[in-house]
């Protein structure tokens, strides 16, 4: 096993392909009734262009997506965002149906170092999520921006966020604070899905996960994820990842 | 003519197809020093999917795109993230170079009417950018919500500083009110390129302008550009677009 691959299933034990996840995305999808040709999909990823990949495999499954993306994956777009996301949705049997992909990001370089990535043309190593490293850089220097910047808007609302979270006295490190910026962008989607979504005529999908640079390829780690059909919660269990993009599975 | 064509014309006289636009911008980058190898883009455009095909075009002639989308194209990503577009730029001969893209959109339909588009699998006229028409709803009702709203947080920034430039008492267009987010869009990057850009190290290119969808193809009205070489602001001529992409001008 490389050392990637060590640091990965370590840290990410539910990682699998990208082309894997999003593959499962779409026979997920088929069970309950939704297609690339009756839904639009909403892509909320880090603005990293690393992030590029997965958005166009997505893409290339479910159709063009309306960009929800915001440092860390973080969904600032709001309600009229979704709105108008759900504004320009198919109607197919008198319904509309929205799927949505939201996470945060990650590198693991060849060597296993979690956070370092290389860059096209670009000496030295980089890293990935750069919005979450500075915030963490921040808290190891006690000196964290709170204060609202009209000129950095999205990296002090994301420290705010993030901040709410960790434990005083404590010093998460990358995969934490990742792990944990995943449980803040599933938890907008579930609030905002619940602010915008009318259930007399719209169904959605929803799903979160942390996506994962290798030196090689990427990666999904898949999150909760649930559906709402008919206005009635369904959790998608982790499993039907696994048995969707099994041998003989038709996916 | 067609009424597309007519209407194009009238209400943006300085469009060209956008295969054209991204063309020219290759020629006028390669004056500068600017190459798809040596330069990191900045593609920020409305987050209405309609505006992806333009960013694929960026993206297939400048290489993978950092993510500045926001509601209308506004440049709602900050200081962090900005800095971190730019710590992903290649380094050629010692210095960075950065290529921006930043502009709001507008539809126009078949039969010429401004604002109106249609979407794949949805029957009916839609819209575009649903953003800016909502904007002058509110402003028709005389109700803009002008409270920043942590739950719809891009489109109350988005009508806070459209409200800045709109002279009371007057009810402007769509695409007046198109023109005036450009401006902002524009004031905005240039602030944020003064904010973050570090002449020592690196060299920056800005275009500006308005993306226009018609019924067959995407369009761009190129609005004030610039480059920024050694510290020095450039300005773009207009013309340098039509130069670029005329025959024989080896774009």
């Amino acid at each position: 096993m490389s050392d990637f691959a060590a640091a990965c299933r370590a840290h990410f034990p539910g990682a699998r392909p990208d082309d894997a996840f999003v593959a499962a995305s779409l026979a997920i999808g088929r069970r309950y009734g939704f297609t690339a040709d009756n839904t639009i999909a909403c892509v909320g990823l880090c603005r990293d262009e690393l992030s590029r990949e997965l958005r166009a495999r997505i893409q290339g499954a479910w159709g063009e997506a309306f960009n929800f993306s915001g440092l860390a994956g973080m969904l600032f777009v709001g309600r009229t965002g979704f709105m108008a996301a759900h504004a320009h949705a198919p109607i197919s049997g008198g319904r509309e149906r929205y799927v949505y992909f939201a996470m945060p990001h990650i590198a693991i370089d060849g060597a296993g170092t979690v956070g370092a990535c290389a860059r096209t043309g670009r000496p030295g190593p980089s890293s990935a999520c750069g919005a979450l490293v500075a915030f963490l850089a921040e808290l190891r220097g006690s000196r964290v921006r709170l204060t609202t910047d009209p000129l950095d808007l999205e990296q002090t609302l994301l420290q705010q966020r993030l901040m709410e979270v960790v434990p005083h006295d404590h010093r998460p490190d990358l995969v934490e604070i990742t792990r944990a910026a995943r449980r803040i962008i599933a938890d907008d989607l579930e609030r905002m899905i619940k602010l915008t979504l009318d259930p007399e005529q719209a169904d959605c999908l929803a799903f979160t996960g942390i996506q994962i640079h290798g030196p090689d390829g990427g990666y999904v780690e898949p999150g909760p994820s649930w559906a709402v059909i008919d206005g009635a919660r369904r959790p998608i269990d982790p499993g039907a990842f696994e048995a969707a993009i099994s041998p003989g599975a038709g996916a």
